[in-house]
């Protein structure tokens, strides 16, 4: 029999399965497979079969000759199982890389198109290479609003759905690129004390300072079973965590490993993506918000009037109602970035501290007054009042303790990061721009959201005057090497523009 | 200071660099990094860089928290040197990136912006996701001719470049997908033997079952040093090297290596990949071959007519001579396919054996004709008759033998591979179709090139009347997985049709 037994190599390879093979392997040549990049690992027991780029292993002491290793992930989707006996062979090209090519060839796409290509990245049948080039494919110019209504489906179609069982699911998202803009956690605890079903699972952070995940976190656990938020649903009518998404449309997962690193977001995958994961989760009704600044996602009302058609398309033609709201994005919204400074600024705008940020709070009661409205029982403009009642009465911090005992208390904001450095305004005059790219990236470098304290902490915002000298923001960081890299940063470009 | 000991992970990771930090590496946070995939290695002795993908790594036998693995080809980027200390920072974004994106939102790019995406690839700045995205930017709809011509200069500019010092250096080159096809090892000797310059160094088979420095590696060597390589070049006016070619335009190695696996070939990056190695190489005037046919890289005379067009223009920019020839690319050229059997038909012509492949020794003859009429003292039209000439005198067989003690004479073809198996005739007619897709894909599987002696050996051809049962071709193996894969494959569809 021409089989290898299986073996853990300890390595993450970070969405890409990755399988190893010795040179000198006696029963497959290694480089043969190696150019054409992927080969078909079967588990000859079962008939399990996953895909995997090839590495070619020097050393017996990673991979032996007569053993196949894989990596992490790919050992993972094979049940851990060490020494298997499993079969190689050359991966074949999936057939809907076809409908790939035909897209790169400037085509349009139907249904049983993306439906093939959603099903084959899902089966992991797809290298990096292979998602970089449909991603490109379906680019700016690309896409057309049927062809983003399918990819959605598809999208949808190859992962779990929930199903709530009540008529009024709510939800928010925002297309993100404005840090700090933790809306979602007032958002949450204001609509549920009102009574509306919002069951938010949200995201990590992939390459931004801060998710919604991640600032929760610092309050209170995410990680909960798919049980266990049913539950606290149940209960609550909400819940913040994070749990269970990766069933949810996984496709989305695996492209936004792809386009992140490609800085790519192109408004049809955008709106794909967002909405499939929100029918997925069960949503019924959605307000989506797009904030508008040069260095925001969005940089002008016409490419946000256009991005809210193509979601009001999609959305329509899926049943989902939804409402697209336009908010301020020229600079980031409430003073933290980074889980424990924005956690803060979350719990002083629900404690109705008079240090609390205005502009997030402001942003917050919009969207929450938006979502009330969803409501038959209130009135068209009557929204924002009552959501500012629900903050201001203690209902909402109520609440939002309430969800917080149910998930599991964590200890709290705490102090931001030990190592600490003010950045001055090198000039006199009043702040006029503020890069929200270039804040995000300091706060990045210096540790969020990995290390929870970590991040930038603004003392300006636009409009402010400031003398040459005034400290503008603080950097907060627990690792000297990214203490560091932020500081270069912050060095280079402060983001600020003082005139 | 925060550095790390630099080693080696003995894995072979195929033209991406690959770095390994251990998880719990004290000095950086490693999933800070990994999702924006890239990061800079810095030599704190000399201040060298490299980027690299990261891998996190869970096992200390593999890398240590204190130390920082690279895989055999970024390590060997680094000059081989252990335990050499080394700081790791965010890869900065390439700024070519840029034009990658406006590449992608459809604008054309200018020389500069291809000068700048050049130099950042043959620095090794891109990910392969990057590449990706630039190739697919550049694919079918998107290249203008002067943006080929822009993409050639950029290529060559980025690498060695030779110059012979002599105003007449010819070459050839066929665009590929035909498999056997083995013209070059013919035209050179026949070339050489009238006394024309033909420093010929071939490609290694990528992704088919043999290139020219695969197949004359049967009777020679051909990893020769640059200096062996222009001393052969001085005394036989000729050679059939491998060797320095990575130097001459080495964007278009690494361009090729994710093309490959993403079955791209457009015809921009087609036309660009070939004039650049030309050029780099120093000829001055070169034959281009497209053959023409069903499973071939061009399937009809319109779109050969295309691609001429945009060799022409982009080859008369640049100063090179250049004429194309159209061929006939519906089936296999020769009998052998794979390194031993197709040096046998090779030797076969050479030595006017009987049993030679008639339609190898005309095509080789016709190119050869072309090329000789480069010569201004060959009257136009006589080059065929010259060529055949030569071929019959046995001065070409005596050029090729002369050429291959220069390099150093290999055993020579021998018999192919201990494992054969004939594929028969499943019924009676006459063979209307060779797919040369299915055939070579059947060789690759059978080992070639890495097994020279692997390989698939023709016993009819197209018009050829064949009964129910008869042996269609022979597949020869030297490895029992190998030959599983080939035979399932012939199974499965033989790549003849009989009709």
């Amino acid at each position: 029999m021409n089989t290898l037994l299986l073996r853990q190599v300890a390595i993450d390879t970070y969405k890409e399965n990755v399988a190893y093979l010795h040179r000198d392997c006696k029963l497959y040549r290694s480089e043969g497979f190696q150019a054409l990049n992927k080969i078909e690992i079967t588990n000859q027991e079962n008939g399990q079969s996953i895909i995997a780029l090839l590495n070619i292993v020097d050393d017996d002491r990673i991979t032996a000759p007569d053993e196949l290793g894989l990596s992490e992930q790919a050992f993972a989707q094979f049940g851990s199982l060490e020494r298997i006996p499993v079969v190689v062979a050359h991966a074949p090209v999936p057939d809907s890389i076809r409908g790939v090519h035909r897209k790169i060839a400037g085509e349009s796409l139907g249904l049983e198109d993306y439906r093939g290509i959603a099903r084959d990245i899902a089966g992991n049948r797809y290298s990096k290479i292979e998602i970089a080039a449909f991603l490109v494919a379906c680019s700016e110019l690309g896409l057309e609003r049927d062809e983003v209504l399918y990819l959605t489906r598809a999208m949808i179609e190859t992962g779990r759905r929930l199903d709530w069982g009540e008529p009024l699911v709510v939800d928010k998202h925002c297309i993100g690129g404005v840090p700090g803009n933790r809306t979602t956690m007032l958002i949450v605890p204001i609509v549920a004390a009102h009574g509306m079903l919002i069951p938010k699972t949200s995201s990590r952070a992939i390459t931004s300072p801060a998710g919604t995940a991640d600032t929760m976190e610092v309050l209170a656990q995410v990680e909960l079973s798919p049980e266990k938020l049913h539950e606290i649903v149940r209960a609550q009518r909400a819940c913040l965590g994070w749990g269970g998404t990766a069933a949810l449309a996984p496709v989305d997962d695996i492209l936004i490993a792809v386009e992140r690193p490609l800085l790519m977001d192109s408004p049809g995958q955008l709106v794909a993506s967002i909405l499939a994961k929100k029918v997925a989760a069960g949503a019924t009704h959605l307000i989506i918000d797009i904030p508008i600044g040069p260095t925001a996602k969005v940089r002008d009302r016409k490419s946000a009037l256009a991005l809210r058609k193509l979601f009001e398309y999609v959305s329509d033609q899926l049943g989902l109602v939804l409402e697209v709201v336009f908010s301020d994005g020229r600079q980031p919204v409430g003073r933290g970035i980074g889980p424990v400074l924005e956690a803060r600024d979350v719990m002083q705008v629900l404690e109705n501290d008079p240090l609390a940020p205005g502009d997030l709070r402001e942003k917050a009661l919009q969207l929450a007054g938006r979502v009330l409205e969803f409501d038959p029982d209130v009135r068209g403009g009557q929204g924002y009042a009552l959501a500012r009642d629900i903050l201001d009465s203690g209902r909402a911090l109520a609440k939002m303790q309430a969800i917080i005992d149910a998930q599991g208390r964590n200890a709290g904001p705490g102090d931001p990061g030990v190592l600490r450095h003010d950045v001055l305004a090198d000039r006199a005059g009043e702040v006029t721009a503020i890069d929200n790219l270039q804040l995000a990236r300091i706060a990045r470098l210096a540790g969020a959201p990995m290390d929870k304290s970590a991040g930038v902490d603004l003392r300006h915002k636009l409009g402010d005057a400031v003398k040459a000298g005034d400290p503008i923001y603080t950097i907060y960081a627990e690792f000297n090497a990214d203490f560091q890299f932020s500081r270069e940063a912050a060095e280079l470009e402060s983001g600020f523009t003082i005139q």
